[in-house]
């Protein structure tokens, strides 16, 4: 940045809400992900305004600008890259409105995923996406990355919710997209060019999303299976008997060994563990749909059917796939988790690829994911101090792309494909899409300020 | 067109598939709605290589070229404003693959609605977005204006359901967008770029459809209100006692009126009447969510409540809403039917402020729509060869979308802008939204090739 600039930055936004500390510099040069990069100077803009005037100087000099949420990606889409501001959007955390008859909420990008969790519930209602990372990702960074989680079999992802988003556009205007409607058809679809676009195409400073009544009846079970393959089947005669259930999580025999031995649960030495949840109004509608599903899994050769009788029995089976993450991360210093996703039927075939991919480097791995919508969760443990295993870790995954690709697949379920994935963009499309997505990039973004560098775009 | 340009394009499908018949060229002038203008010629082609050759002999004449389905458009879309070449894809209708494991259906664009609801019944799926003209339109159209019906309150509309499309570009390049899989988050969502741009930006040759399982079980009742504000206080706290009913019909005192009068139907004088259902795997499931509905009714002063107790008992309930349309028909040689879209809350705001404009222009008019997502359909019945009566229909439409935009709401929840509001696409997107649409335009079909002079883009 050219001097005067962090002078003038900071009188946009007040000095209280600029920085250029070391210690933040460091803060903000990282996120979940492996990749990091000191920015030059970081901002906490309160309002679309500032967010508007600053861009309008980024362009002049120019200077990258990157948006951030809470920095819980785990692909490293809020890394800046080419350095430039850190614009953190963590002021602008206002729920604006609830507007349970209108079946939508009005936030701000700043608003944790749980907090918005917490002002629905009162209502009975829940904004479904559901990420891990819910506790504290931002809703903006939410839509930016068009986050899902382990409900999306049934409830979707973030883009089947946004109904409309107030952008600063990367040249400083502002506008306004979708409706406060439940549905509209009137002209291009503008708030979907925005959605999952990683901060690459404008600044979101106003969220409308369509909310749902959260069911108010959950049945949970768990089956083991002694192949890969009766697991599979098991998957799609569920999809084939017409029932959707809420939860359909499955966990790869490297994930109950860890389990086991790791965290201490009893489990045989079985080839795959499916953790289901079905839900409904009624306890009558639970109950027949996992009625339907425990058939499944006896016509398919599982052991050890379990139904949780209470709530506390259905967490004591979910404390499996909650501590898979946590327990798996022991077996190395560092873990890197992937996200890719395949048309359901093929998930069986996924892990034996995966499988067979990663024993080939040696090093330690387990597999997980929500095999109701076909997204896995290849995570790999290594040292990240070692060359060697790190160059492993990165052909392995390379590998499990391509796999992927060749069935059908597509590199990112709901992680996004930011610096991580962004040489493997062109496995999955073809060089008209390719430029397709660069046209829009340089349609909004001429000069290539905002978050540059990621998507290979 | 130049001379030799007809010949060139008829050696591109073969003579089979070229017509510039008078005959061919009067039906291809008009669609559904009140606009017309005719081509210079017509093509069916096969496949999307054929198409990608006519848009580059388009391109280097140029001539307009404008996408085809069924022609049950009511906005004007389909019909060639600027002459030039129609692309009836009716000859591209194969249904590829239904692939109930992976939850999609991959279709061509010219496969009617209910062809695939009929393919899809075997399976006990269905393709929910349900178009009153599901019987004759197709899929392509039903994509090209992100169409909806009368589940869109529970089901959502055409947009959440389509997850990949194969396009041929205005400038005759052929590409896929989207994923084989429930979801992805890799690269801009080009799929939502094409969904609902009424053929202005691509040719959409083939189609990757999420399908859902069909509900087993279904209730239906209907209630009548002296007011319409107890009608719209039942609509709101339905949505906020938690349920979604997946049809909420609401007709007003006019409708009413022209069933008693018109068909003969046994209603007394009320100001609204709503149908509902309900639906789910389990029969309590779906009573469960009636009961708390019937509760609402008669907390908020409905009479005539009337819960259906066989199949044969709703179909005569539903034959109130689909005699809506055709009995009003009856009051006057020609109509025009809107389906402007508000809040929910709003729609009894919105029934009343219809009314109120109407009025003054004393033309017969009735409304009905779907309440459960705030569509309304004010239907205004004229006479078109009377110049002042269609004046005054022109006056009242726009008085509408004025009260519409001024409320919050979208000009279109299901129909699409084509030509018919396109003068009206500023009253509800704002300056930069209008620009960047034009951009996105712009940067596709750069020679404004591909379905001109709609959107007013």
């Amino acid at each position: 940045m050219k001097t005067g600039t962090k002078e003038a930055i900071a009188g946009v936004v007040g000095k209280n809400n600029f920085t250029d500390s070391l210690i933040d510099m460091v803060s903000y040069s990282y996120d979940a992900s492996d990749h990091n990069h000191r920015p030059e100077a970081a901002v906490w803009p309160t309002s679309a305004e500032q967010i508007s005037k600053i861009l309008v100087m980024a362009n002049e000099e120019p200077f990258p600008v990157i948006p951030r949420g809470a920095g819980t990606g785990l692909t490293g889409a809020a890394v800046p890259v080419k350095g430039g501001l850190i614009l953190d959007l963590c002021r602008i955390n206002k729920i604006l409105d609830i507007r349970i008859g209108d079946r939508l909420a009005v936030v701000q990008p700043g608003v944790v995923y749980s907090d918005l969790e917490k002002a629905l519930a009162p209502y009975g209602f829940f904004f479904p996406p559901d990420p891990a990372s819910g506790k504290v990702c931002t809703l903006g960074g939410n839509v930016a990355t068009n986050a899902g989680g382990i409900r999306g079999a049934k409830y979707g992802v973030t883009r089947d919710y946004v109904l409309g988003l107030e952008v600063v556009l990367p040249d400083g205007r502002i506008t306004r997209t979708g409706a406060n409607c439940m549905k509209t058809s009137s002209g291009y679809d503008l708030t979907r060019i925005f959605v999952g676009s990683e901060g690459t195409l404008g600044v979101i400073t106003e969220i409308i999303l369509k909310i749902d009544p959260r069911p108010t009846a959950t049945r949970t079970a768990r089956a083991l299976f002694p192949s890969l393959k009766d697991a599979g089947q098991s998957v799609t005669a569920i999809t084939h008997s017409g029932i959707i259930p809420s939860v359909l999580e499955i966990l790869d025999c490297n994930t109950i060994k860890v389990l086991r031995e790791q965290a201490g649960m009893d489990f045989p030495d079985v080839e795959a563990m499916i953790l289901v949840e079905t839900d409904g109004y009624t306890e009558g509608e639970a109950s027949f749909q996992m009625e339907k599903i425990i058939e499944v899994f006896r016509e398919n050769n599982a052991t050890g059917i379990q139904e949780a009788e209470s709530a506390a029995e259905a967490e004591e089976l979910w404390r499996a796939r909650r501590s898979a993450g946590s327990m798996a991360a022991k077996l190395g210093i560092n873990n890197v988790s992937e996200d890719v996703t395949v048309p359901m039927s093929r998930v069986p075939d996924l892990l034996e690829r995966i499988s067979g991919i990663v024993a080939k480097y040696d090093l330690p791995f387990v597999i997980f994911g929500h095999a109701g919508d076909g997204n896995l969760h290849p995570r790999i443990m290594y040292d990240r101090s070692d060359p060697e295993q790190t160059l492993q870790m990165e052909k392995a995954v390379e590998e499990i792309f391509m796999a992927t690709c060749e069935m059908g697949g597509t590199l990112t379920g709901e992680h996004g494909i930011g610096l991580a994935k962004a040489p493997y963009l062109k496995l999955e499309h073809d060089a008209v899409a390719m430029d397709l997505m660069r046209s829009v990039k340089k349609m909004l973004d001429p000069n290539n300020i905002l978050n540059p560098g990621k998507m290979s775009l």
